[in-house]
């Protein structure tokens, strides 16, 4: 080693030992009798006494990278800011081992570059301190969940990523074969298949961090490459899988940043929209919404007549209700496809508002003790003949609200469940389609509905949401012939389509497929969590930006033609 | 879960116990009065002892996946084939899963089907205990190097695998992107450059169990995908990353098949090819090449004047070589473009052979005396201008004796380094190229050379060998900017190549490259000598065969116009 030790480690018990440190120049502080240089390397800072000679003979400049020799000696003034602030070292010899062009931003936590700058010498980005830390909490995941998915029996197993191309899900990524000239591979966009069919294998519970690919519009929360701590195991139920979920997750926040997470609730999504507004409710606070049709849909307003009334209270906020907002609230609302939304005020004991006019006093009461209405409230109304449709508009201004109100703290962690999802959905033209994928498991006692009216049949899915993010999601994978036959019947799936689509797994599926379920967590939205971030590129090492462009090799790239050539392929030039 | 117990646990300790067992019925041994069915799961297999009434309702056949439930009982006799052997579970019910249809194999290790078959079922294939053991090694290696990576302080980072694509190495796979029609993303064939980057971002020890590519034309034991152990490391020297190198296989192989593997004996690349004729030696025994050139070149046989002589010993078996072997023999050498090789056989304590006659009766003395021969042995002669080329067809031949006189044992481990490699070849028109890559460091002591000599100097490379197969590369990087500048002029490379070929890590090496190293691994050649196969497809869960086609999905496949219009390709069809 060309170091006994690194910049992050000395205190005040190392004094009068002797240290080799490697690093970068962090800072120069030239005091004319005496120089300071703060060395900078993964593990922390280390500050250098120089002698101004020796200063002078190695021709030190901000980001070379040294070597320097010396002995540790107390700080006459301790630097409380510095882990190692209790001492400096009386440096004795330096070597450079490479020079630096000045860089183009500082190495600081603080840095007002552009992203595209950084991510164009993203080396030197990732050497501020904060990227490191967030490079070492993404590590700490994978890390993590290796070590509770292989106690808890799970085998790590790598499925192949130049796949077959199937029509489901979103676009992929295609990779044209030399050998077999015109065919393509596809990159995988989950090992979903493939788990599947490990399971069929009997290797009993699988998993894997998987890299996943989705040619998609990029997203500011997406990347076209990601990863999936990827799992599924057999003979299970339900609550099987959701335990092995929740342990993961906490084994993992306990470990990565300390967090004790609470026991995960669970709620159906039918509660999830009354109650919340949203597939995804953040549980950090109240704010739910109740159904007040039983006052107002029968108050004398037309407008609610034979509607379902759903309203929210925003407690005390009364004064935060301009004309102003009321008309933001109602273009938001307006976004989920409903006529609008009304707002009533309490004040002085009593409701106001433009439409209590329109509404008998009697139920006016009636709204007041049911939402238990106090002086400052603000009560927002939205009706609709559909129920749901009400219900996440009213969600949509219940988050607004929450960050309006502060009431979304970061380091309060309020984990759940969604289950019982439905199985089906039936389109506008009366098709009916499925809401995860054809192989995800009906709830057993549903599955007399097959045959009646399948859209009131649920489905064994569930999705892990903490704080209004969705983690992860899964499900129980039918496994009964007879069930998956009539699933495709449902959804219009000739035995073409099946062949087509899912010819390899339909045939694995008749040699005696066990009982299954599994789930998949997106590594890059939790590790947003835990680095307490909200951008996706902080998490990932080398991103691309939201043109799917890696601004530092700048590809992709153009390739000589004769690369094109040996695979078979044209390029074809825009007609002007 | 849907069981209490797996079935390999079970023993007589466990008897009277009421269990619930889950899997595929192994067997069935009809005996009238009494059914036997051999229940299987991952974990092993238990015997079920069941009514002929409770067998008929089930109506059970082989490889249905089923639930049991009964009671332990103590085997009248006990199997001692079986690790749950001595008892059977007397079932009270049994619950079919799902049916399967017959088997296109049995599900045995035992299997003389063809891989084809195998590899289109491979979820039936997989289900043979000998696969999942395969598959088990192959997740304890990156169990156990991830364990001794971490605990020696590497971080793992996932790099990019949608990278640019650069005319470096072998043919990269190409992805088309969708966003800027024309360009392409490449699969990496290895993390290279993207590690050096993460030293230069102060990363410190990075690794990562890397997914690469090579779109190559496939041989026996490569697939286009395939993972590799990726470390780089700061501040090191060659003796650190090869001590790496060393605790992680020797961790390795005593975790995952509890094997304690020798310390790793250390050899030049030049002694490798002198004493051993190859570049990866086996040193699991010795028959070592001499240089018999002071003895030959000058003893009267005009074919040997003024080139190396080269020979090797073949204890105790002159009565394998017949003239037939000979012939063979001289063919193999002769791969190696040397003229080709004579055989001398100690009889009555004299040499005899064919070339005898021509060569000084004291100066086949002197060989005698020199090679120790007894009668029985067999001594084969290389002579070349060329040493290394003698040695080289002479190694051959050794290699080719080990396996005919059965020496190499597979349960004998001998590891070691390769070191000291030229940095640089001569190729026959007097240009220079690099042995690996142009960032590869010279050995310090070297350096004068780049401006006399270059071919003389000695690289940092190391190679890590065992039993013949060559299990990992590395080599330290060069961090100044001189000494890289140099490099890039002897291998005649242009601004504009550079710039072309290494741009974005040219322009990074700029602003202070810590002295680093490091190596890869690979992990499926790594998993055969684990799980002691030849076959590379035995250690991946859904390989790809000899014409890159996953036979079970058949990928790569045709994809519909749309989707490569959207890519703006076309498909060349041949001309007829």
């Amino acid at each position: 080693m060309l170091r006994n030790i690194t910049c992050g480690e000395l205190s005040i018990n190392d004094v009068n030992k002797e240290v080799v440190l490697c690093g970068w120049v962090d800072t120069i502080r030239d005091l004319g009798a005496l120089v300071f240089i703060d060395l900078r390397d993964k593990y922390g800072i280390t500050q250098l006494n120089v002698e101004p000679s020796l200063f002078k003979k190695a021709d030190l400049h901000l980001e070379y990278c040294i070597q320097a020799k010396g002995i540790v000696i107390k700080k006459e003034v301790e630097n409380k800011n510095l882990k190692t602030g209790a001492i400096e070292v009386k440096v004795s010899e330096i070597k450079v081992f490479s020079k630096s062009a000045p860089t183009p931003f500082a190495i600081k936590d603080e840095c007002n570059t552009s992203e595209d700058t950084r991510l164009v010498y993203r080396y030197l980005d990732l050497r501020r301190p904060v990227m490191q830390k967030n490079l070492y909490i993404r590590s700490l995941i994978s890390r993590y969940a290796r070590e509770f998915l292989v106690a808890n029996g799970f085998m790590e197993i790598d499925t192949p990523t130049l796949i077959r191309s199937t029509p489901e899900g979103a676009r992929d990524y295609l990779v044209p074969s030399r050998i077999q000239k015109g065919k393509f591979y596809a990159l995988p966009q989950s090992p979903q298949l493939y788990k599947q069919l490990l399971m069929i294998a009997s290797c009993d519970r699988y998993f894997q961090l998987a890299h996943c690919y989705r040619d998609e519009d990029q997203r500011a929360d997406r990347q076209p490459e990601f990863m999936q701590i990827d799992c599924e195991m057999s003979f299970v139920e339900r609550e099987d899988v959701l335990n092995i979920i929740e342990g993961l997750l906490k084994y993992i926040f306990k470990n990565a940043i300390g967090v004790t997470l609470p026991d995960f609730k669970r709620i159906t999504y039918a509660d999830a929209i009354s109650f919340y507004g949203s597939d995804k409710p953040d549980m950090r606070y109240e704010m739910l919404i109740h159904d007040v049709t039983d006052i107002l849909a029968d108050s004398g307003f037309k407008a609610y007549e034979g509607k379902k009334v759903e309203a929210i209270v925003i407690n005390g906020s009364s004064k935060l209700i301009s004309r102003k907002k009321m008309e933001e609230d109602n273009l938001l609302a307006k976004k989920f496809r409903v006529f609008g939304v009304s707002h009533l005020k309490m004040e002085n004991n009593a409701l106001t508002g433009s439409i209590v006019k329109n509404i008998d006093s009697d139920k006016l009461s009636l709204l007041i003790e049911k939402l238990s209405l106090k002086d400052g409230d603000v009560v927002i109304i939205c009706a609709d003949s559909n129920k749901d449709k009400a219900c996440i508009a009213l969600g949509a201004l219940r988050t607004h609200y929450a960050e309006v109100l502060n009431l979304t703290k970061k380091d309060d962690y309020k984990p759940l469940f969604v289950i019982d999802w439905p199985l089906f959905e039936r389109e506008d033209d009366g098709t009916i389609v499925s809401l995860s994928n054809p192989f995800t498991r009906p709830i057993d006692e549903d599955l007399h509905y097959l045959d009646t009216d399948p859209t009131k049949i649920r489905s064994t899915s569930y999705d892990t949401v903490l704080n209004g993010v969705e983690l992860s999601s899964g499900a129980l994978r039918i496994h009964d012939g007879e069930v998956q036959k009539k699933v495709f019947e449902l959804l219009g799936l000739s035995d073409e389509d099946i062949k087509e689509r899912f010819g390899f797994l339909v045939e694995a599926l008749k040699y005696g497929t066990p009982p299954e379920g599994g789930f998949g967590i997106g590594v890059e939205r939790l590790a947003m969590e835990l680095a307490k971030t909200d951008n996706v590129r902080d998490v990932v090492a080398f991103p691309k930006n939201l043109k799917a462009v890696e601004p530092m090799s700048m590809c992709p790239s153009e390739v000589p033609k004769e690369d094109t050539d040996i695979l078979g392929l044209e390029i074809k030039h825009d007609e002007e």
